[in-house]
């Protein structure tokens, strides 16, 4: 019988994390009142110093402490799968694995980083944390992972989720946390938005200024975000080199990686140690960032230096950005609906290194539905993404012929986001 | 750092299923016709002779066939899971152990039969099932498993979860198969509870003699039957052959085993294999069933023939019982809404071989809460009934200081279950 499942066991989980920006020089955030290169010290109202510390890090590896290793180890490491199912499906000769990280607690790849941020902020003495959150990935992770060291966690929901999906609310009280809709009439920046646009489902945009608001005005409250900075895609990077791992254990090495791409942190976990590889001239992988036509950050915005929120309180990033003011379609892929890019991911597309591709949102659900069908787990829309993405080079394959080894994400379930699936059958869906 | 989870690889995955029969007599089932055991012939319309094989069998294992070992090892084997941070919340001296069946598609270890009996259908032409579900974990189950051999599945859903947990029926859609609520205006039997009782929330008893009469009616159609049959402890087996080879991987040799009991195939697939090392005198290991107070089959009901259905269709099946007319209340376990308990399970009760207990639900969703805080994962309110009991039994350790090893079975996740945590919280929780 083939194989379905590549597993680690705990003591072959990664103890470090690989920081691309050893390799790979992104250009610094700036300071919006000078236009000059930020002071680190300029964010320690608002982060935990030492992750501000990994925000500019330039050594190549960074040790997992050991209280995170032994949260992670409830999930991780996370199984690599061959998709024996879909490749038979689709009649493709190509091989299709894939990295299941909605094996979480929280169903998705976000409480990698959500734990580290909360242990950082503990061991400084931090009592309460700010947050925003999309689909409710990222909050309820970061509720998840609060709770493990006692601190409080409020969550700025975005409000077209925060309808959508009610229970991911449930989940984030579940863990202890608090969560309210963005924009809110708790702060000066939400008050002010309600009242210029009554009618808003809400952005990641809006929420992020929310969170900061309140932690920059409260002494023991700091603010975490679950995508976009450096520091949170180095510790994502535990899924590419568990990845890594795995695949030494099969004959088989990927040609493409591939992930679904809104902040990017997922895409950069399963591609940054792949990269590393790329750069250092062993491999030749083709990586591919798949986004939502209805929110084309990398393949319709333009590489420049931009706020990474929309009341433009965060320093300016060079990324690719629609603008910060750009409010998105309530599409179903909530965790995709950002205006921007990390820094990292933009600059690796921005220098040919990484492709961009986007899809409507009825053929991702049609990819979801197929890979259900087949896999049997129920994806989360953002996931059906980098699914839409790996069944259309598979199928390339079946019309040239070529065995290639294809790898993508599966960031996350869609246990959370039956009612999309709801809509889909019945035909309601949109593509914007 | 200690080991958190136990992994066992697919080539370590049992391949036979351990079948009770081999070691205790169950009393048969009687034809109600005339009282006298039912000739398995009369089995056939409804069931696959194969299945109908394996309900009476006296063979000590069975072989699983390949195919199902190969859709098995999509989410099995599953991991056994040390409660490091539960026993430290409890400050208890005991080991606890968790064998994780939430890891299927489905989300339960309802999927382990699932698959079987849809493999057997197939094999004997079936194209069409019929079943009933209660919470939706077995009727989602059932619909990804005849998903997989191109059949066709229709499920009556109790009315009382169908409201409460809809989602669970959008995971039956994405899955390909139909779903509607019972009592429903589709059966004859339907139509005269609906008109007897127009304010029902339905049972398991009559949602599955709308099944049954469906099936019996179609000559292409069969019935399969989640729970409370022979043959579905038979392969619920796996689940604790899996955890010996676990166990095995430790130090630890469990001194207590629990589950939650509705029909009693999680309880029956966790024991039998532990109970069968009892039985042949080389352990004294002891047997916990945990049920709702609100439909107390094992610690209230009689052990006698009964129905397994509303409308008497079914044989009398020897076991302890509520009464096939019991309507239970509409607690949030809905998966242990039922009169009966599985024959095995009662003669391993009535034989003083497994102990029984009963808990209010307000008790069991704290033990859930208590769990998702320290392990992480948002149970099941099924499964936290056995959550409730194994706390119960590490606190008696703290008092005594005793070191026991407790394993439980949790035998699903609560994703489709947050508006009960919803009520929990806001107080709207009843005992009843």
């Amino acid at each position: 019988m083939d194989q379905t499942k590549i597993l680690l066991d705990e003591n072959e989980m990664p103890t470090q994390w690989y920081n691309i920006l050893s390799d790979i020089k992104v250009e610094p955030p700036l300071n919006p009142a000078t236009n000059e290169p930020m002071d680190p010290k300029d964010l320690e109202p608002i982060f935990a110093k030492e992750l501000i510390k990994q925000e500019i890090s330039s050594e190549k590896y960074i040790d997992i402490p050991k209280d995170i290793l032994e949260i992670y180890a409830l999930w991780r490491p996370s199984p690599l799968y061959r998709a024996h199912r879909l490749e038979k499906a689709l009649g493709t000769p190509a091989k299709i694995y894939y990295k299941n990280e909605s094996v979480s607690p929280a169903g998705s790849h976000k409480p990698n980083t959500a734990i580290a941020q909360a242990y950082y902020n503990m061991k400084e003495g931090t009592e309460r944390i700010t947050t925003e959150t999309g689909a409710g990935q990222w909050g309820s992770s970061l509720s998840l992972c609060c709770n493990y060291f006692d601190m409080e966690c409020k969550v700025y929901m975005v409000s077209s989720s925060f309808y959508q999906k009610p229970y991911r609310k449930s989940l984030i009280n579940l863990w202890g946390a608090t969560v309210i809709p963005s924009p809110s009439t708790e702060t000066q920046f939400g008050r002010k938005i309600r009242e210029m646009y009554p009618d808003t489902t809400g952005s990641l945009g809006i929420a992020i200024s929310e969170a900061i608001e309140e932690a920059a005005l409260n002494d023991n409250t700091k603010y975490a975000l679950g995508s976009v900075l450096n520091h949170t895609s180095l510790h994502q990077t535990v899924v590419g080199l568990e990845t890594q791992a795995q695949f030494d254990k099969t004959e088989d090495y990927p040609d493409i990686v591939i992930g679904c791409c809104g902040g990017g942190s997922n895409l950069a976990g399963v591609a940054l140690p792949y990269i590393r590889d790329n750069l250092a001239g062993k491999t030749d992988t083709r990586f591919i960032a798949v986004e939502p036509s209805a929110c084309p950050t990398l393949t319709s915005g333009e590489f420049k230096y931009d706020f990474g929120d929309m009341a433009q309180q965060t320093p300016l990033l060079k990324m690719y950005t629609l603008g910060s003011e750009f409010i998105p379609p309530a599409i179903h892929a909530g965790g995709l609906r950002y205006h921007g890019v990390s820094p990292i991911i933009s600059k690796l597309v921005s220098d040919g290194i990484m492709e961009a591709t986007s899809y409507h949102q009825v053929e991702v659900f049609d990819a979801a539905v197929a890979f259900a069908r087949s896999e049997g787990i129920a994806p989360a829309p953002e996931s059906a993404h980098a699914i839409k993405s790996a069944i259309d080079e598979a199928l390339k394959c079946k019309e040239t012929g070529e065995e290639k080894t294809i790898l993508f994400n599966l960031s996350g379930h869609g246990h959370f986001d039956m009612a999309s699936y709801d809509k889909y059958f019945s035909g309601e869906l949109s593509n914007d």
